[in-house]
């Protein structure tokens, strides 16, 4: 189940799209020659070569099931993906997860300093606004203020930020498996959604196919939370390049922890099987999404 | 000088734009029913009651001198301070500029704790774009992107985030004044200059008299520093409302230490009455503008 391992569509899929945003960060993000230059490295540090790039893939497969051209999809891409890599470094500071390791390598913090830390996420956090409103997008502006909508509502107080808020929050009283549905739902799931929404705002898709679309990123995201509780539970670190079992130490209430590990993964694999029902109206142009919603739960990082 | 001792017509207009971007965020920022409430009430006890309001005055003000109606011009300055506040909470946490009072109160990491204060500003951050998306702003959406583009440049890493990063390396090597002007024209300027061309925006305002709005805003930001500088130097902590002379401390080079006061003093007085000049081919519509320039070098606080 490696990435790295079979030669199918989905992985030249991924290969294909990790290239593409480490490409356009490079670009994004020239190094200026003054005191800032620091900054732009920190920036550079953590959003390229970095990262399955899952946002990234589910917002331009699905605009190119909808025939959007290549470049722009990537562009808008690498905003969201700017937006996940800026939350990354926020949550790995001392005051929020105090992690050491990220994909592998010391985090931005341990690498720089914490006030980097602190600018480059926000930095980041502007670039993906700023990304969006590129003409390079599309011309339509209509749509360009969609994707900003998309993208804010997503990683905001009632979106990935309210959902970290909610985490925290989950180490210190015992939620049940409504509310950590809740706090999943918006900590991962709605920039998962929001990819799906964005690659569908981007390739102008009719409200009742992008209904089919929000409930395959729904049922997506919830597999995917699962599937990082498995794997936070019985994954290896090596492979995950990141600390695991830090939410039993912290006695947090995961799926796993109150579902059970086999309940969790039979739970995980209905979603999946459930996403890729959802695409049921489209043909071989959704294969990249089938493929995408059973890598979620069979990952081994 | 006192903010509220003279009954002007900036005084009134001050008094006026507190009170809209008061209501404006106790409207934009309800507490939810879940354990997202403390990210709620953060914001809140950050984005409400507090501070002077200079940047939606200055983009309100700019709009009305071009018939903008009043409700959207508020809503979008509620844009551009939400992101003035993120930037406070930010840059007042630990490993930043580690200040315990602001606008008179303890500091949001200090009245909350740093995690939440970290989110809170994110939150804030992706709110101002929220807002700027929303059709309640204008329902032409090229000016909309306009707006995003402008805000989001003006934060970033050519921007308020990146002058902050140079602010950090002041206190390390010797800046001398070209460099401490770039870095103030980020750290400040950007932010005020991009308050003006969002009403300039939202007034449809063509491209030579958005020139002499930039030429007034470029002068008014340099002077707003120097101001700054001189009010950090010699100001009273209770008027402030937080910790002085942190840059003498730090031995960072300032527009006060590297002018002297009275050249500072007379620079700064000199770019507001310059700022007037650029607003010559208007009437008693630009009143509130000039009547802010003088003002921003003649505060006490």
């Amino acid at each position: 189940m490696g990435l790295r391992l079979a030669d199918t569509p989905l992985v030249r899929a991924f290969e294909r799209i990790q290239r593409e945003i480490d490409v356009a960060f490079d670009a994004l993000l020239p190094i200026p020659d003054d005191a800032r230059a620091r900054l732009l490295e920190a920036m550079r540090y953590a959003a390229i070569g970095g990262g399955k790039r899952v946002r990234p893939l589910l917002l331009v497969a699905t605009a190119e099931m909808y025939n959007v051209a290549r470049a722009p999809a990537v562009r808008a891409a690498c905003a969201i993906e700017a937006i996940h890599v800026y939350s990354l470094i926020h949550d790995d500071l001392p005051c929020m997860d105090d992690d050491a390791i990220r994909h592998g390598k010391p985090t931005l913090h341990k690498a720089f300093d914490e006030a980097t830390a602190v600018l480059a996420g926000d930095s980041l956090h502007a670039l993906a606004f700023e990304i969006l409103a590129m003409p390079e997008i599309t011309n339509d502006s209509f749509a360009r203020v969609d994707l900003v909508q998309a993208l804010a509502a997503a990683s905001g107080a009632n979106g990935m930020a309210g959902g970290q808020m909610m985490d925290i929050a989950a180490g210190e009283q015992q939620f049940d498996l409504h509310t950590v549905t809740k706090l999943q739902q918006l900590k991962t799931g709605a920039l998962l959604s929001a990819a799906v929404e964005m690659g569908a705002i981007l390739g102008r898709v009719g409200e009742e196919n992008r209904a089919h679309l929000r409930s395959y990123a729904r049922d997506i995201g919830l597999a995917f939370q699962i599937a990082d509780d498995l794997l936070d539970f019985e994954g290896d670190e090596g492979k995950a390049g990141k600390a695991l079992r830090k939410d039993k130490g912290r006695g947090k209430a995961t799926f796993v922890s109150l579902m059970g590990a086999d309940k969790a993964r039979d739970q995980a694999q209905a979603l999946a099987e459930q996403a890729v029902g959802h695409l049921a109206t489209h043909g071989e142009e959704a294969d990249i999404l089938r493929a995408l919603a059973r890598f979620i739960v069979e990952r081994d990082r």
